[in-house]
């Protein structure tokens, strides 16, 4: 494998775990934040104490805190920054670009009102003269984990999967497996979508309600995903792989999760904004809700749990009657409605 | 709602749990056991301390010890023993029915050497004199939570709808929701092989590895779980429903699942028989290892997972080294093998 430079713009705990992966596979990589002083810390210590909290760096990944500095004579980026600080962050990587980029985007959402996904907002924000390829890159995959090297499957995508191999090939080793799948538009769908019903399962939990109850949740979960996706053009099948039941079954089981847990917070009865507050760090689900929400109205897919959150999140209705409502709608056939949107595609 | 009378036979805990469903849903229920002492106590004290510790029975359900009485005018059968007993107690049953009976099963496996599915093994002993039809109910469903109204979801699928359709009648209610699918192989699938991956991430688990191996592993197990079940001639989308992903789920991620607490013991270091041994239940998992194994060379269908478990099991092979090489697989697309069946199965 050919040894690289690499920036990864975003120095949280996703950006920082990746960068780990790929020095473990002897690349160079420039960890970009925003933060002088945690850049510091990382340079002098080698730690990134907020995000992975006892985790020790290789001297193979340097700080950045010049953008600039950051992408020189680099081909590949990783963007791992929220998803609302995207267009600024793509906005001054488009001064800064000089010569053709690959950006690998790691990040999870729909932007609300445009309605974009992450690599369609990327190639709306750049000029065909430096963006090469977008390659996405999901899958079930806690950051903490991703350090400390326990055995971690992602699958990686793009519209050129010639690019998306070269990325597999910079991330693959023997403890993070890297799989690819040519549907974009459906490994972005399900990446983003699962921080919903993951909101949704910390509720359920929150409430009391046992493991049938969540168990069914998430499947009904995938369904109106896959609905939503299918309508959208994705395949089908990717919503049962790694980025689809994979993600959304370690966002919804695991304490790791911070939009489980902010969910877990509402379900036990606190206040919304109380919540956000206390997370500390960015809650994509709710940002996500939204954009699901008018992506079901745009698309004209029944996405019962994601309208029920919607309501609970931004019309302030009530929790537990929502998902009694949810728990006992009266359908009867488990699939009839993929089944109508597989066959509405097809005339 | 027609009230009747119906039998249930097997007093363990799922059995138990669905005569408090029928129960709730005022129907009369002839619990039926081979224990004299349990169905004593079941109607003396309306308990099963057992199998549903702490859990009070309504006095519309009866124990009974004879089998002849338990089946005295009924129409309706629910089938709630091992697998392995099968045999047996529907050569009792047929020697005892006098009038067309709906058998409705509820256990989850397949069996070895003959590699019948369960409704195939009903059909084979009996006879159409006295078998109307068979309904299988199956889905995300701990016993436990059943018992405790906890809110749960389950399908049911025949050759006959109809007849599933009763038996949604029968069973649904606020707490327990039934859906109905008419792909019978898929649901009979799914409920039997997920006990093989719940052992195989309760070993995971017990080898220490975190969620995003159990993540990837019951990813790739419902992988090869649709592989098997589609060259079988079932509908793929069936295994992201609830009788596949849900159930596969609730399996894997519970401390109530007896097959991921036998798996988690395995991975700690313990003897299989010495596991075997102690549970003090079935561990239906290890019977479907072998059969599944079987299948999958009769299919010639590709099953790493089943393949690895069953050398553990049956061969005596290293438990981490077969662990460390399924996660180190050299297959680098994720979905290729199903739509390779796809497309063999349209040629």
């Amino acid at each position: 494998m050919v040894k690289e430079s690499i920036a990864v713009i975003g120095a949280g705990s996703w950006g920082t775990a990746l960068a780990i992966v790929l020095a473990d596979n002897q690349h160079e990589v420039r960890l970009w934040g925003h933060n002088q002083k945690q850049i510091d810390e990382i340079n002098q210590f080698h730690i990134n104490e907020k995000y992975l909290p006892g985790i020790q760096l290789s001297e193979a990944i340097k700080g950045y805190f010049s953008l600039e500095e950051a992408l020189e004579g680099i081909e590949t980026i990783i963007l791992a920054v929220p998803t609302k600080a995207y267009r600024e962050v793509l906005g001054n990587i488009a001064v800064l670009a000089k010569q053709p980029l690959t950006i690998v985007h790691v990040s999870k959402g729909i932007e609300p009102d445009t309605l974009l996904r992450i690599s369609e907002m990327i190639e709306e924000n750049a000029s065909p003269t430096w963006l090469k390829d977008v390659v996405v890159l999901s899958g079930p995959s806690h950051a903490e984990e991703v350090s400390l090297r326990h055995p971690t499957t992602v699958t990686v995508s793009s519209k050129n999967m010639k690019a998306a191999e070269k990325v597999q090939d910079l991330f693959m080793n023997h403890h993070f497996r890297v799989y690819t799948n040519p549907d974009l538009i459906g490994v972005e769908i399900g990446g983003a979508l699962k921080n919903i019903i993951a909101l949704a399962a910390g509720i359920t939990d929150g409430l009391g309600y046992g493991d049938n109850a969540k168990a069914a949740l998430i499947t009904r979960g995938l369904a109106e995903i896959s609905r939503l996706g299918t309508a959208m053009g994705a395949n089908p099948l990717t919503f049962s792989g790694l980025t689809g039941i994979g993600d959304l079954i370690v966002t919804c089981t695991s304490v790791h999760s911070r939009n489980w847990r902010a969910g877990n917070m509402l379900g036990k009865g606190q206040n919304l904004q109380d919540v956000l507050d206390n997370m500390g760090m960015v809650v994509e689900g709710v940002r996500t809700t939204k954009a699901a929400y008018q992506l079901a109205k745009k698309y004209e897919v029944n996405m019962p749990i994601t309208e029920a959150l919607y309501g609970v999140l931004f019309n302030g209705q009530d929790l537990k009657g929502a998902v009694d409502q949810l728990m006992t709608r009266m359908k009867t056939s488990e699939m009839e409605e993929l089944f109508n949107i597989l066959d509405s595609r097809q005339q």
